[in-house]
């Protein structure tokens, strides 16, 4: 948490979130009015934390990582834009950035995100499943080190095997692949397979996926594994 | 400056990096054994700080943004890699994630990269220009959110032109832009312009471009203008 993230906390009224999330503050949650919901209610949400901004209150829509990327900060804009309430023009809205959870799974394994790189929402509830395997093949073509948000479910499994076949026509099996899960958190976990050993049942809702190029390398120093991508083209590999 | 790497700084012995990011510390310096250097020797730079590390200094490598996202990290695995010192072999080495110029310029305008995006380096000093203007292609027709780092230098301006007259063939001209440079630093600056306004004179080496998707959005509040992606397709566009 920035000491940015942290000041708001102190002066805000009123939390707005997923209740996982509203949990992870902790103290700093003391006396303030908590909004809790359930996961997947995120235009809900937005519009009871405008419409709580709007009556005064200092409101925190909580969100985990960077509500820049595939968090609430969307959200939140969407519904301002669709609503065009007259007394929602003057909130005063803030976003403050957080460290996402690839950039953590990133920092514990090396440096896989150390070149060019997509960021690939698996989740089809929002966008048709034609245009995001169309985004996969693209980057794996151009030999992006691609991280995907939202792998699968506990009803969405088949998408992740149907990335991974698509990233096998223009990868090598034994590519790094980085899995990430509860990132900054109790239980977090950092784990590298190959491409090859990718499947459905290693990730959840909560893990973040790097898959590497073919300048990803993994290199061993004394009993530890590390993994980045070189930034060299044209060398002597 | 999260609270992690304030941590490290205060514990840090000998601080290594660019004399403009080691500036940016101010009084965490001192005290401190400080070998400041040119830009651009990235990998002298994590010789350097290897070998004071194996010499049983606590040394800092100094970045700016994420260390991981096109910023030292990758250097100094490069480095451990290509020289295999055994005296390198226990250093303890530790990466510590922070927010990256581009998330900071997306927190500013509102939540641009709020869905599928692609982050490309335009520098063709380590990597060939077809390489980077395939990728572009790629991200271009696949519809990402697309953020350039290193968009031009004083020697280096073609590149951005280069990357619009791609971007042109494949987006709309009234596609929003945002421009974000010191972000996070005195003289910091945002602001959206459109993808037909674009020019090499906008941007500078740290200048930070984020050209939006056909689902990004320019809309204003009060008199406030924000720029955000969409989570949904198939909506009433």
């Amino acid at each position: 948490m920035s000491p940015q993230v942290k000041e708001i906390l102190e002066a805000a009224t009123d939390l707005v979130g997923y209740k996982t999330y509203i949990n992870l503050i902790g103290h700093l949650a003391d006396g303030k009015r908590v909004h809790e919901s359930d996961n997947r209610v995120e235009a809900e949400r937005a519009y009871q934390a405008l419409e709580l901004a709007a009556e005064g209150k200092y409101v925190v829509v909580v969100s985990s990582g960077d509500p820049g990327i595939y968090a609430m900060a969307a959200a939140v804009f969407e519904v301002l834009e669709q609503y065009h309430q007259p007394e929602w023009q003057t909130i005063d809205i803030q976003v403050a950035p957080g460290i996402s959870a690839m950039q953590a799974a990133a920092a514990r394994i090396g440096a896989p995100l150390g070149h060019d790189f997509c960021v690939i929402s698996l989740s089809d509830i929002l966008k048709p499943w034609e245009i995001i395997a169309q985004r996969i093949t693209a980057a794996a073509i151009s030999d992006f080190v691609i991280a995907f948000y939202n792998p699968v479910s506990k009803e969405r499994t088949w998408q992740l095997a149907a990335a991974k076949k698509i990233l096998m026509e223009h990868r090598k099996p034994h590519t790094p692949v980085v899995l990430g899960r509860n990132l900054g958190r109790k239980g977090e976990e950092v784990k590298v397979i190959t491409l090859e050993e990718l499947e459905p049942a290693l990730a959840d809702m909560r893990t973040v996926i790097i898959i590497g190029s073919s300048h990803t390398r993994q290199i061993q120093q004394d009993n530890h594994i590390w993994v980045y991508t070189s930034r060299r083209y044209n060398s002597e590999e």
